[in-house]
């Protein structure tokens, strides 16, 4: 027998395209065959707003310094500066009086790649759950890493704990029967807009201490909370700090999208068996990258300036505006809708009769607006629809006009 | 029985630090001891000399347009923008001759990112061939990741197939007795500083070719050859797309240690049973990762013109003069020394009676010079130690007339 360099058999049980590469390739299809259709994107969740010139301004400078002999620098420290994770521990976390020290910060290059890779420090062994519907990336990488199981139809991993979120639970994931170990986490949620108050988020820690699971915390979104008893850091719940790993990011907070800086926080306290989990990821993270680039470090710490908060409060304003004009004009128009009050996604149900990616083709050809569907997400997701509030405000106006038009009963 | 949150117990396999981490630790502790002392580094691989302008404004000027509504950009590309990836095709390859097409190069953050995570498109069943000496992070994340097996004190890892570099071999890995799927080659090599022929590398390719093998090629240096009849590429050798994946960086070649650019080619052919590579790690890259700052990769195209050719190139040739003062000032004071000629490290062989660690200590302590114990790089490295060329040509020179004045026969 020929011995064959063997591939990571796992990826064989992925869906073969990426949501959103999947909706990428769809649009580009349909506006090859009708160039004069004007698209309106309300799909991907990426902004569209210009950065602060604090941050920008902040960026070059920083870029300057490195062809001076006297300013140059090469590595830097893999966790990040600390200019930045101070500025993050005082600033998210000291001021709304939550105790989280610098070198409890890991400074990286998204929340994508801290949420993708984080199960690097965890045995394939223990069961993952998840909300469903859910951000793709928690369930592929663990189908990736071996532990999701295989995929039966309609149903989705078998080893993985799927957390239904419908309308009739509010959306809101329930203590799952099976034993859970890494439980995934998003409020406010993506794709469904929704927040998490402290009571309900509290549930959460109080089963995580009680069966010595760890909640993966991603608030990649808490610039938009909007109510007040809402928690921005799961930190803010007692006892979460034995139980819960935070991702957070400068994406949707602040326009970096294309910028590329978010930060993960391991409480020193963190522990499983004798083993730290600070110091578990703070030795992945040495071995396998080298740090956020210099310049994006310092376009970082400029978001903290009074003129980057000013800057990036008015764009959070705009597509707080645009949720607004989203779900207030489907729900005049008859549409059920949820979420984008304390998020920038509105979460709408299709029209009887309609599948998401039905609706999906339907909304494509018939009006131009590109959205995601619902079951793209995961099964419970099927009959809905993600609208984004990133567009113009003239656009997302014309793009709700166009769905009333189009679909009101 | 309680049941527990399993962590990665291949971590707990890990030596206790990273490396550089180790040299750090010492160093940090030295000085604070002996402040009078005046400290040089050659330690470490990491470049000093400031970037070319033409480099910096390119940055600069993209920082600048994500401030405007008219140039904002958001997610670029998961796998890098185009411009990108047209000019790495176009300059490093076929300007060379060599038929690699954009859709071939992945865009990344780093060459340590992109070396440490392709073990995650293998399965953990393979096993893994290395250099000893070596690069630590192919050892560490294979650790990781569970290929490794059990450490065995003094001869490295159980189920690793380490390839023996000493100076009877003139430092050239031999192909080895056990079968190896993984086999990690770094040409030129870090830490010896050897180059290799295209005759010899062709020996790996063949190897690979007829046992099914991929061969894992870390061309970061490659910038550094100065000879006519090395390979600047693997893929200069025949066969080699159907069996290879090459790394490169900036980070040596143009000074980008702090700005963090690199990427990694997989020819669209190279396939292994039905599975195509440069798919596979096309949905790796796309699912764990948002893609590379905007304005860092238009500081790496900047590395293509004219301007930005002309600064690396002096840049390199200042590291390749303090190379030469290593290599010819330890060689006419009696020191065995090899590397250095096509590369920034010199691999010099400790004096009598020292290991490499106790050289390290006495060097710094008696003549305030930091190195890299080769020991720290394997079992095979012990005895050797290696110098870098990435200090000033100022502190070069102190460096080397410190250590023939302390240690020179």
């Amino acid at each position: 027998m020929q011995i064959l360099l063997k591939i990571n058999e796992n990826f064989a049980k992925l869906p073969a395209n990426y949501l959103f590469a999947e909706i990428d390739s769809r649009v580009k299809k349909f506006s090859q065959q009708h160039p004069e259709m004007e698209i309106l994107r309300l799909g991907i969740g990426d902004v569209t707003r210009p950065l602060p010139e604090a941050v920008t301004d902040a960026m070059s400078k920083a870029a300057q310094e490195l062809s001076h002999k006297e300013t140059f620098r090469g590595y830097g420290p893999e966790n990040g500066y600390l200019f930045l994770r101070k500025a993050i521990s005082e600033h998210d976390y000291k001021q709304r009086g939550i105790d989280i020290e610098p070198d409890e910060v890991f400074i990286s290059d998204g929340a994508k790649s801290d949420t993708g890779s984080i199960g690097d420090i965890f045995s394939v062994d223990n069961t993952v759950a998840v909300c469903d519907p859910v951000y793709p990336v928690y369930v592929d990488t663990n189908v990736m890493a071996g532990r999701a199981g295989n995929y039966v139809k309609g149903k989705g991993f078998d080893k993985i704990v799927y957390m239904p979120c419908r309308r009739e639970n509010g959306f809101m994931p329930q203590i799952p029967e099976r034993h859970a170990d890494m439980i995934y986490l998003c409020f406010p949620n993506n794709p469904t807009g929704i927040g998490i108050k402290k009571p309900e988020l509290k549930k959460w820690v109080d089963y995580a201490l009680e069966n010595k699971a760890v909640i993966l915390y991603d608030a990649a979104y808490e610039a938009f909370i909007t109510e007040t008893d809402m928690p921005h850091s799961i930190f803010e719940i007692d006892g979460a700090k034995k139980c819960a790993i935070e991702f957070r990011s400068f994406s949707k907070t602040a326009g970096f999208t294309g910028v590329r800086c978010a930060y993960t926080v391991i409480p020193k306290e963190l522990q499983f068996g004798s083993v730290y989990l600070n110091h578990l990821w703070g030795r992945r993270q040495s071995t396998k990258m080298n740090g956020v680039s210099y310049p994006v470090q310092r376009a970082a710490e400029a978001v903290f300036t009074p003129e980057g908060q000013a800057g990036i409060k008015e764009n959070i304003a705009c597509y707080h505006e645009n949720a607004r004009i989203i779900r207030e004009g489907l729900s005049k128009a008859g549409f059920e809708t949820y979420g984008g009050i304390n998020s920038p996604y509105v979460w709408m149900k299709v029209p009887d009769g309609f599948t998401s990616w039905e609706f999906f083709d339907s909304l494509l050809s018939k009006a131009g607006v590109v959205g995601t569907p619902g079951s793209g997400f995961g099964p419970c997701g099927e009959g809905y629809f993600r609208l984004t509030a990133f567009n113009t405000k003239e656009n997302t106006l014309k793009a709700v006009q166009r769905i009333t038009d189009t679909f009101a009963k």
